[in-house]
């Protein structure tokens, strides 16, 4: 990873992370990249919120990779915090380089740092691939994931 | 539901609270109602965070079931909030009576009251029938949920 840097989402990132949700087999229905004002308020949520960490992993300066971090307090394994990955996310012509699994290698260090027991994320059932990919980083699919639309 | 009463949980529930979730098939390993010390400590965190929700349902004034809602703001589906449901456990003698969806379909209605667009849990592969009480009150097993330990 010489000439990738890990790093908090700035604002003036918020553009590229959408157009790399956008631009997903299952994102594309969800998002767009068209009005960033509903991205710029979530942002500002986020930013403010101690517990929530937006990551990008930028070449140069561009963002070509994302993923949320949220660090859970909770009572159950004796009190113990969890990190909760989300909306991972590697640009398509930055992909096969071992460049995701780096990202999120990172977010588990970054985890176990701030004194978490667990790390937790769920990929919806038809990302066979990204299974794949999360049970070589060591990761269990112990549990279902369930979601209701509101 | 005459006489339940669901509230935010106080520091003096603890001890009911972590027996609950040391009553269970999955967690009798990993909690211990013996030290409560880590368990406060974990409290005073979730009760200091405007986005975590740790709530029972009482009879009387005893608590005897717990969930804990976390909502999650995040830039997926335009900045779309999230309502996720952890640590799910109704009393062995309190269950059977329905009350348990009552509990779940407070914290779906109060994820919609707060703006979310999606209320998101996980649950043990092992356990089947908490996977039907889930798909009876609408959500679907859409994702597979992968753990870490720490």
């Amino acid at each position: 990873m010489t000439d990738y840097t890990i790093r908090r989402a700035r604002r003036d990132d918020v553009a590229a992370i959408v157009r790399m949700l956008a631009d997903d087999q299952l994102g594309a229905t969800r998002d767009d990249p068209g009005d960033l004002e509903p991205y710029l308020r979530a942002f500002d949520d986020i930013d403010a919120d101690r517990n929530q960490f937006l990551m990008v992993v930028a070449s140069g300066d561009e963002p070509v990779g994302t993923l949320q971090l949220t660090i859970i307090p909770g009572l159950a394994r004796r009190g113990a915090l969890r990190g909760q990955i989300e909306a991972v996310r590697i640009r398509a012509d930055h992909r096969g380089s071992g460049l995701g699994a780096d990202f999120v290698r990172w977010a588990i260090d970054e985890s176990r740092r701030r004194g978490c027991a667990l790390v937790q994320l769920t990929s919806d059932v038809t990302r066979t691939e990204a299974h794949r990919f999360y049970e070589r980083l060591g990761f269990t699919p112990s549990h279902m994931g369930f979601k209701l639309k509101l």
